[in-house]
């Protein structure tokens, strides 16, 4: 692991940092934030799955999550959203929806994708061994949250995992990728046109297969222009309410898609998961 | 005035908006956040002057400010750096501290700059006029921070006009332009070889001229790389000292030069300001 930039913030250590990565076979770049913290403690670690076209400079710059991370004692870890390089395939037509900085945190089956589009295994795997072993990061106190794209890896994985993650949150949401064209789009192209092998990918899809998790909390902008056609909350409203899952689903007035949106609730959120992570005591993983 | 962009954030507006400006005879850009406040009401005003390269844009997504004007009701406005555009004259080696992204706060009186590198007009006059006109600014009640070069902005504009401004702080200064590297190329370039001309642009110079505040608030990074060659705090201590200025000065150890040391002591500086904008009641200018 290489350090590209270290800067103290709010008493703590604002990192990015880059390895080779043995899922992708590109290098991979990812932001970590250490709260200050007493000589030998392990904190608690809050994951961050950012949306189409974002790398981690984006929360990292323009989430306003440090104040809060230093407060409530918790590292805060933002991940690329796709491998990047020369050789590595993307949209044919160069679209920002899907390839480079679209990764849709899903391991592809299809070519040319297979290779280097493994961003499941990336983040459920690869990238918390590392920081388990770099960072003094607690693993058996996770949360997940993310933004539109990432809100879905951060769902998806949070329902696969419901063990690992003591809270799930997201930020304007796409809650059932097989179901509207961003998604459509992405995981035809990543998994095939079967759509079966898309459930496993969609919120929505793995909640009506079974899929629980204790608490949901989801922000989404009233004046968001991707609401009605990619987000549509309503469809993950109703397999919570179905499934009996509790969901905080915010409408908020006049926010938008941007981090502007993002940075006013991120330490609500932020606060929220603290509550989760501190509260109950979960066994590594 | 034309809006570029407009976002909601921490229940406030933040807006990107452009003119024609007469002082420069460009168009300028510049962001304001307004926060949500009960109607007809006006509002105090916090002037944040940038660092050399940037432009609104940097402290509008990294400065990390809304969450404690939206608490403590100010509205925070943020000017470009200098003149922009391809008729603009640049540094002739394409410097990042001269010319384009390094107005210096100055009306400079050499060729080929005298015509467009008028940023001292631009910020102490026309800008406030449109702000005035069109935001619910209460402009009895101003204050103004800065960053590096901003800061020399802040400071030399603040010990000018001291009835105009409540509160003047700063983030990592350039306290002694006339007597650093970077203020002597600029003042230089922009205001000709007569040192003499370069007083009224030196917050040290002014100081030590008979200007006076009666408090002035400064955070310095310890680890800044800028600190000893081009920021040198102590001339401005030795000043403050000499005049009887209440000068706080901090030293942050580990802290560098970047928005992650501002945003960190943002929130601090606002609420400085909060209490000396509402705490006296200034005549309009």
């Amino acid at each position: 692991m290489e350090q590209v930039s270290v800067n103290r913030a709010f008493a703590g250590l604002q990192g990015v940092y880059s390895h080779a990565s043995s899922s992708t076979g590109t290098e991979m770049t990812f932001s970590v934030y250490v709260p200050d913290h007493a000589s030998g403690a392990r904190l608690p670690i809050v994951w961050y799955l950012s949306g189409l076209t974002c790398t981690h400079a984006n929360v990292t710059e323009k989430g306003e999550f440090r104040a809060a991370c230093a407060k409530l004692g918790l590292i805060f870890v933002a991940p690329d959203t796709s491998p990047r390089g020369e050789a590595v395939p993307d949209d044919p037509a160069g679209a920002y929806d899907f390839g480079l900085g679209a990764g849709f945190y899903v391991d592809a089956t299809q070519q040319p994708y297979a290779a280097n589009y493994r961003m499941w295994s990336y983040v459920t795997e690869e990238l918390p061994a590392l920081i388990a072993k770099q960072f003094p990061a607690d693993l058996a106190r996770q949360s997940i949250m993310g933004h539109s794209m990432g809100r879905h890896g951060a769902l998806t994985i949070g329902l696969t995992y419901p063990e690992r993650f003591a809270a799930v949150s997201a930020f304007a949401p796409i809650v059932a990728p097989g179901r509207v064209p961003w998604g459509e789009k992405a995981l035809g192209g990543y998994l095939g046109a079967d759509r079966s092998a898309w459930r496993k990918h969609d919120a929505v899809a793995l909640i009506e297969d079974g899929a629980r998790l204790p608490a949901i909390l989801v922000d989404q902008g009233g004046d968001d222009a991707f609401l009605k056609e990619q987000l549509k909350p309503e469809l993950l409203k109703g397999a919570c309410e179905a499934a009996g899952i509790e969901l905080t689903l915010r409408l908020q007035p006049g926010y938008d898609h941007s981090y502007y949106f993002i940075s006013t609730f991120m330490a609500d959120h932020l606060r929220w998961h603290a509550e989760r992570l501190n509260g109950r005591r979960l066994e590594v993983h």
